[in-house]
């Protein structure tokens, strides 16, 4: 069979895997989770003993976890797709260093936000400091981004790259929170971000989370359950 | 000049980086940026313009940043030591998967504990939800990275990494932060973190932290300031 990406709903980080899978234009599949509910399928302890998503699972069964190991898996198989890069050379370097950027600081930025977002009994106090340490990193990231941006088309220059298709995911999370505006305060990552809302791949993706079930440009050969999966995972 | 690894301290996490390039014996200098002095150092923007360590200035004055894609860069060069992996395989994979974990989640788990150690001005219910949070969050990596351990002897298998040396400078941050006895608690990862304390790579960091000049292993060419750099960095 195809890979299959487990994907998180909601707002999961997943989104920039389905994205870079439909830039690729690889036959894939998909296995939704959803990231709310408990208790977790004990089968997905197999693919992710950590209970968190992205994973792919690869043709012979192995799982691989985080963000950017399959990223970079993907780029791997996909040279020529001038998407990802080869081992040794400056564009290599420079995807790393953004995909890094992105799935460290930019992504923990958000921190704060989300234990808001999914905690219990917190009292007035502690969730205006969660509130107020997520809006500091959040705006320092967009900061950071926004400059880039100024000079340059995608975020590692004038084409788009895997990390585009990461950034996808987490530039939901800036109006999910309703931290500010990007119109106003960062317009070269707003210019970004529009561009990255009228993608087909990007739209895709939407509509895969909204739990539609959308052709693709080409890769996507559907959705597999996760007890379908069984015989693989406990092989 | 070879590369310029600058690192942060005190308790950086550019700890492992310089672990791996002892254990890689690369030629290297290292620039020590004292991360709590303000205001910083301008010139300094110019390497890492979020004032972020480590930062690795190669060979013809570009900086590379994050942690992570210093640590592939290097493994590039030198697969031949068996730190580093060829790209497309599954050891390459595995590789990123660990580093990418113990750069995010793991390191993120520390997050709440250094908004403690930073910020000014919290009453002492921010201060005690800071600390559960960060407790909560480094027990649940721990626990994950000592089952691990209980069937391998390294990170990756039966073979050091630069997974390893990435982790020998977060190893650290338990012990800084008092939060448990990792002896008692997660036997599997104390004995992972004795062996990496014996290692002379990791005794060479601990002497650069402490502001000593130790001689190194081989590749190591002496300290440089930011000053002296300053041609290299303003060309």
């Amino acid at each position: 069979m195809e890979p299959v990406l487990f994907y998180g709903v909601p707002h999961g980080c997943s989104f920039g895997s389905i994205v870079a899978l439909e830039w690729l234009e690889q036959p894939y599949r998909l296995c939704r989770i959803e990231m709310l509910k408990q208790p977790w399928d004990a089968l997905y302890a197999k693919v992710n003993p950590l209970f968190l998503t992205p994973t792919l699972l690869l043709e012979d069964g192995e799982p691989l976890t985080e963000s950017q190991a399959i990223l970079q898996h993907l780029a791997a198989r996909s040279r020529e797709a001038g998407l990802g890069f080869a081992q040794g050379g400056r564009e290599f370097d420079r995807l790393n260093e953004m995909l890094a950027y992105l799935n460290t600081d930019f992504f923990a930025a958000f921190g704060p936000l989300w234990i808001l977002y999914e905690k219990q009994g917190l009292n007035g106090v502690q969730q205006e400091l969660l509130r107020q340490l997520g809006r500091e990193a959040v705006e320092q990231g967009c900061a950071h981004l926004d400059g880039l941006l100024a000079e340059r088309e995608w975020l590692l220059g004038e084409r788009r790259s895997l990390a585009d298709a990461y950034f996808s995911g987490l530039a939901r999370w800036i109006s999910y929170h309703r931290l500010f505006d990007p119109e106003q305060a960062y317009p070269h990552l707003a210019r970004h971000m529009r561009r990255l809302q009228a993608d087909p791949g990007v739209q895709f993706a939407e509509a895969v989370e909204r739990g539609e079930n959308p052709a693709g440009a080409g890769g996507f050969r559907g959705h597999v359950t996760l007890e379908a999966l069984r015989p693989r995972l406990v092989a």
